[in-house]
């Protein structure tokens, strides 16, 4: 009646599905206050992965032999919570269960009629936040800058790239297959992309497709198309350093060029970016993303795959890069 | 009767007397609008070697044949500008030589009565403003937080530690001698000292020495200390990178742990510093570190040498750490 899924034990390297596992559970009664959730769009996220290492962080590290908790959508199915209705659908860290009870903390509602449920776990989610927040709050994007964007197919880079048009930059977007690099500059409007596997010399191929040299670089991946990105930054350059997929599977420290004569001498701003010091921005941003969706200014992909029992699968997949943009398990 | 220094060629990793010139010039004469300056007294920095090397960078590098120029004080030998008197005293960006003309741009007035002409080269110069103005514009620091320098004995690393002591913070100096750690705590006020060259793990030397994490990193030597700095970066802390001392002598581009986890993990800042793109503060910094120093809260060391001849000498000193303090050539 009622699953969960359990880490079984934390990776070493790549994760595998021998990380994980499901346990079978009794389906909850909701205690006084309380609301019974059923499970309905699963959100699976790079950033996980450093959840699963052993090590103190920003939020604390998943425990083995416990649940594993990201971004979901649930259905309110019982209530015994004045503040929710039986019907009502919310938005909110949750476990990996089918079923489980809250108390309402740290939930917030969604409605249906306003976006596509799953929009909120990607859009106008996490994901919306991240890109929006992060080109505004550190990158300070202007009008007639250029942009950079790694990781450019991606649930956050494809809008980060689309707002970075919006405000009027040049947008220049790396990803990993022909196939995304027509996606971002055909359906995203990206001015250029660069497939970093096919390329050689990924530092001449940034000079080349942005000659004024790059004022913002929104970083998802770390690791060399940092090393690439530096030496092509202008004078007062920011780089968002949002994510750094490229190392996270990687067990030992990771060695590459020296970035302090770069900061030095053109007055670089690196900063790590992690949305959730922002949440008191979180309002007015998904008022003004829902606004350019409205208008039709910024498209989004989903990659959605279908049963409970493929959500580490789906979150596997992240590190192949197999998804199209958000990647939503929809059980 | 007039001599000059000229750059002979660019050095090949550490500078040496070969990579000088002397030669001897016509002293010359002020044209309508112009000053003659006799050179009193010359500041020699670190920065200065990156001036060497064939790169763009914020400022444009020296040119082979051609003399070198720094900080010098001069004093008004001969005036056909009516903003100048003879007998007055000037700051600013001059040749390395005895005697040389100017139209007055960019040179400031410093008043020996207020405080000792070498002042204005050091504490009340680019050196107090580059500490005031990286622990302002960068560190933001706060009463009550633990602020790490590196360089600690150093020009601009002692004057760095003493404003982290006027602003209520615990002060942790970095230096490479027995005597400089003595220096920067018993002279300075520093609440500790690590001598690095016989500290083996400078990560965990700096995690005893800072049990609640350091929120504030002043940066002066790059390389090592700063691998061994990011660990110990409590979240929201601050890097300001302001030199790089370590690498400056390298000849090939260095290698170490990559940053981008730690950036992430800690939402830290990492931010080159150049204070002349704060010319603007000048002022005000100036006016706050005069007072301070006649509130005796702020002291400093000078190291000088005598004599124009050893100009180049006094520079390459600065890389085998002989100077205390700042170092200036008396002319």
């Amino acid at each position: 009646m009622n699953q969960e899924i359990l880490l079984k034990k934390r990776p070493t390297g790549k994760p595998s599905l021998k990380d994980f596992e499901f346990a079978d559970i009794e389906k909850p009664k909701p205690k006084d206050g309380e609301i019974l959730l059923r499970t309905k769009f699963v959100s699976v996220d790079p950033y996980l992965r450093g959840r699963m290492r052993d090590e103190e962080s920003y939020i604390p590290p998943f425990k083995v032999g416990e649940p594993i908790e990201s971004g979901i959508i649930a259905e309110v199915v019982e209530s015994n919570n004045k503040n929710f209705k039986k019907g009502e659908f919310v938005n909110g860290m949750l476990q990996w269960k089918k079923f489980q009870t809250s108390n309402g903390n740290g939930l917030n509602k969604v409605d249906n009629e306003k976006a596509p449920l799953k929009a909120y776990l990607g859009v106008l989610g996490l994901t919306g936040m991240t890109a929006y927040l992060g080109l505004k709050k550190i990158g300070k994007i202007q009008k007639g800058e250029t942009l950079l964007v790694s990781g450019a197919a991606g649930a956050v880079g494809s809008i980060v790239g689309q707002i970075g048009k919006i405000k009027g930059c040049k947008v220049v977007g790396v990803a990993g297959t022909d196939e995304k690099i027509e996606r971002i500059t055909e359906k995203f409007g990206f001015d250029e992309g660069i497939n970093y596997k096919t390329t050689k010399d990924m530092k001449k191929a940034i000079e080349k497709a942005c000659p004024d040299g790059v004022d913002v670089y929104f970083d998802n991946v770390g690791g060399e198309m940092l090393d690439a990105a530096l030496p092509n930054m202008n004078r007062y350059g920011r780089i968002i350093n949002c994510g750094a997929i490229s190392l996270y599977n990687e067990t030992e420290t990771q060695t590459g060029p020296r970035v302090e004569q770069y900061l030095i001498k053109n007055s670089l701003t690196m900063q790590g970016f992690i949305v959730r010091d922002y949440v008191k921005d979180f309002g007015p941003a998904q008022k003004r993303l829902a606004q350019w969706m409205e208008e039709d200014k910024l498209n989004y992909l989903e990659t959605t795959v279908e049963g409970f029992e493929n959500i580490p699968k789906a979150f596997l997949d992240l590190f192949e890069g197999k998804n199209k943009g958000k990647m939503i398990v929809v059980v």
